[in-house]
């Protein structure tokens, strides 16, 4: 099924590569800067009654849940032809009553049976528009993701599902504020428009230092610290309402769609 | 010509009817704020030999001067059927070597004679968009313009014309400076997307407090100081350059155009 190594996935390769490589467990960083220049998605798998409830959650909260695919099965139609969403990320986290039980890349297949599988955008899609436009992204050649904060933002409830926000953080240079606005605004599907720029603690962010999933960035004296609506979202909802079952991708390790990022600006 | 009084310009105005009032000397206000809905132009009026070296500069300088008409007669053809740059703006600056040496609603006729006109875009623009949107902008409902500043960018030389970015600044709450990049961004002709989000000290500007043009306005706690790149900036220019002759609007006062802000974005 697989021939892809370990050290062989990259900017260049392209998305079923990554997938295949994800299916194989081959890839143990972030998916961030794979495969430039395509969608990438986070994966939320529920029992189907809590399925409903998130159906509706994503279509009140396009910011941080931008729905690209539901599947009953875990395989993808439209966005990656030969996809399985129960598979092809490289790291699953498995939450049980809102606590994180379990890790693995298997882990879609152990306990995925019966669920319904949904892809959510992903910033790592806008990311590739900023670089292109020359705005530099810190921790990408690095292969770190960005540092991502639980914020007072409260989601629009629906069902079950209530809860904060939680955003990334990227500092952008005070002149590219505008420019990195705007491109971002232009791909909904990669979370759209910043949710705010500058001042971390109306968002309730104590420490820029220490975020809540990921490894901190310095912001230097001439960037702009700017935070996006991010799709971890569900997992700090999980947590927040104990939610019996919740699989989702790992911080940082996404699904490689097929969507050309180009395609997909509104 | 003219059957429209001082206290009838309002929101609610034709550009025509603003046009009319203006030739009449009868708007002493900004035009900030009236005909909405509408593309409003800052107006440079050049001897032959400096207008081919302002016409390189627009082409060099898209930001600060975009492009809307250009008239050797001073009479508008496609951006207002019956408007005359020479007479319709509410007032006038007169630069001689750099210096202003006289202010009024008649100089364009009085001076203007042999001249070439432009008509240059105007944030007045984009602040429709702003406001529609949802952000309030301060001093509009008072009649004010907004702070401008000159800063220590430097525009792009074409010719005689070489000198440093006058910038308008807006606080607008930290959970817009996104929206208000991505609809600046979409109208060109109104300035585009901010050129800075954040610490003014990075453009030199020291005390927001004291603008160069026009009235402070107070950030708050929870806004961040947004700039665009502004169509005073040829003012700013002819005052560095010293150049012999030049005719402006007054900051402020704008002409009107019949372009709908609408039909304008990108």
């Amino acid at each position: 099924m697989d021939d892809v190594s370990n050290s062989t996935v990259s900017a260049t390769s392209t998305p079923r590569e990554i997938r295949m490589a994800a299916r194989a467990g081959r890839i143990s960083s972030t998916t961030r800067g794979l495969a430039r220049g395509f969608v990438q998605a986070g994966v939320v798998a529920l029992p189907k009654d809590l399925a409903n409830d998130f159906l509706a959650f994503c279509q009140k909260n396009p910011g941080p849940c931008p729905l690209i695919e539901v599947t009953e099965t875990g395989r993808t139609g439209k966005c990656a032809a030969d996809g399985d969403l129960r598979t092809d990320v490289p790291g699953y986290n498995l939450y049980r009553d809102g606590e994180l039980v379990d890790q693995g890349h298997d882990i879609g297949m152990s306990y995925g049976k019966d669920l319904v599988w949904f892809a959510i955008g992903c910033s790592y899609s806008f990311e590739y528009l900023l670089e292109e436009a020359g705005i530099a992204l810190k921790g990408l050649k690095e292969g770190h993701g960005n540092p991502l904060f639980v914020t007072k933002i409260m989601c629009e409830r629906a069902g079950a599902f209530h809860g904060p926000m939680v955003v990334s953080m990227r500092p952008v240079p005070n002149e590219k504020v505008g420019l990195a606005s705007c491109l971002s605004g232009k791909l909904p599907l990669g979370h759209g428009a910043p949710v705010h720029v500058g001042d971390p603690s109306l968002l309730g962010i104590t420490d820029t230092g220490k975020p809540d999933y990921g490894m901190p960035v310095e912001i230097g004296e001439d960037e702009m610290p700017m935070f996006w609506a991010c799709s971890v979202t569900p997992q700090a909802i999980a947590k927040e309402r104990r939610l019996p079952l919740m699989i989702t991708q790992r911080p940082g390790q996404m699904f490689l769609t097929d969507y050309k990022v180009l395609s997909m600006m509104v």
